[in-house]
C-alpha cells in the first residue's frame, strides 16, 4: 500500500466531515463505503465526486461493519458527531479486523489522551481551530 | 501591538471553541471578554486559567458589543456555533469599530469564499480536520 495506491476506505458518519472526506477521497480515486444511521445524510454525497457505496446502519453493530467489508479496509475513519461511536467503531476496526489505519474525530479535546493511550489516531477540530487562531495571532497580530 | 503584547480580545461564544480560546489566551496574559447568550456557557471557563470578564447577551446587538468595549479590542473572535452570528459580529467589529484582527469560525466550508470576499479571516474546523486526515493518509498510509 503506497500513497498512490487505490485504498479501500470505510467512512463512518455522513455529516459535514464524513461527506467532505467521502466526496474528496472518492474523487481522488479511492474506493469508499460510507455508513450512516440515517439515509437522508447521504444527500450530502455529490454524484460528480462520489462513486462509492452507502450503507444505512449503526456502525457500532458488528453486522453493519461486516456489511461494509471492514475486514478488507485499508482505512477506517470515524467521523460521526458522537465521539464514543467513532472510538468504538475504531477499536473494533483496529483490534478485531486489524485495519492498518484508523482515524477518529473527537469532539472533546480531553479525549485526545485516551485515544493515544489505546493507539487510535484522533483529530479534534476544535483544538485545531483554536491552535490555528492562536498561531495566527502570534505570527501576525494585525493582519 | 506585537506578538508579546498584552492584547484586548473579545471572544464571542463560550462553547468548546470559545471557552478553549478564552482559557488559553487569558492564561497567556491577554485581557479577555467573553460574550455568550447563555450564562451557563460560562461554566466552561476554568478559574485557574481564566481571569477575564463574562457578558451575557446577543453579540449581534450593538449594545452588547459596546458593553464588551469592542471599540478598544485588538482582536475579535466569532466562535459561536452559528456562523451567521460570527460573521455579523465580525463585520460590525471590522467595519464600524476598526478592530485590527477579526476571526470567525465557520461551519459550512462553502462560506469560506464569502468570508474572504469581505476580508474576514475564517477558520473552518471541518475543512481543517478533513485536510489533516487526508494529508496523514498520503504521507503515511499504514501508520
Amino acid at each position: 500500500m503506497t500513497s498512490n495506491h487505490n485504498l479501500y476506505i470505510v467512512v463512518i458518519g455522513c455529516g459535514r466531515l464524513g461527506s467532505l472526506l467521502a466526496n474528496k477521497l472518492s474523487n481522488e480515486g479511492h474506493s469508499i463505503v460510507v455508513v450512516d444511521i440515517s439515509t437522508t445524510a447521504f444527500d450530502a454525497l455529490t454524484p460528480d465526486q462520489f462513486s462509492g457505496f452507502r450503507i444505512e446502519g449503526d456502525a457500532t453493530e458488528l453486522g453493519v461493519l461486516k456489511q461494509a467489508k471492514i475486514d478488507k479496509a485499508d482505512v477506517v475513519i470515524g467521523a460521526t458527531h458522537d465521539e464514543n461511536v467513532n472510538i468504538m467503531a475504531a477499536q473494533i476496526a483496529k483490534n478485531r479486523f486489524n485495519v492498518p489505519k484508523v482515524f477518529v474525530r473527537i469532539i472533546d479535546p480531553d479525549k485526545e489522551s485516551f485515544c493515544k493511550a489505546i493507539g487510535i489516531e484522533c483529530v479534534c477540530p476544535t483544538t485545531m481551530a483554536a491552535e490555528k487562531m492562536i498561531t495566527s495571532l502570534k505570527q501576525n497580530p494585525e493582519s
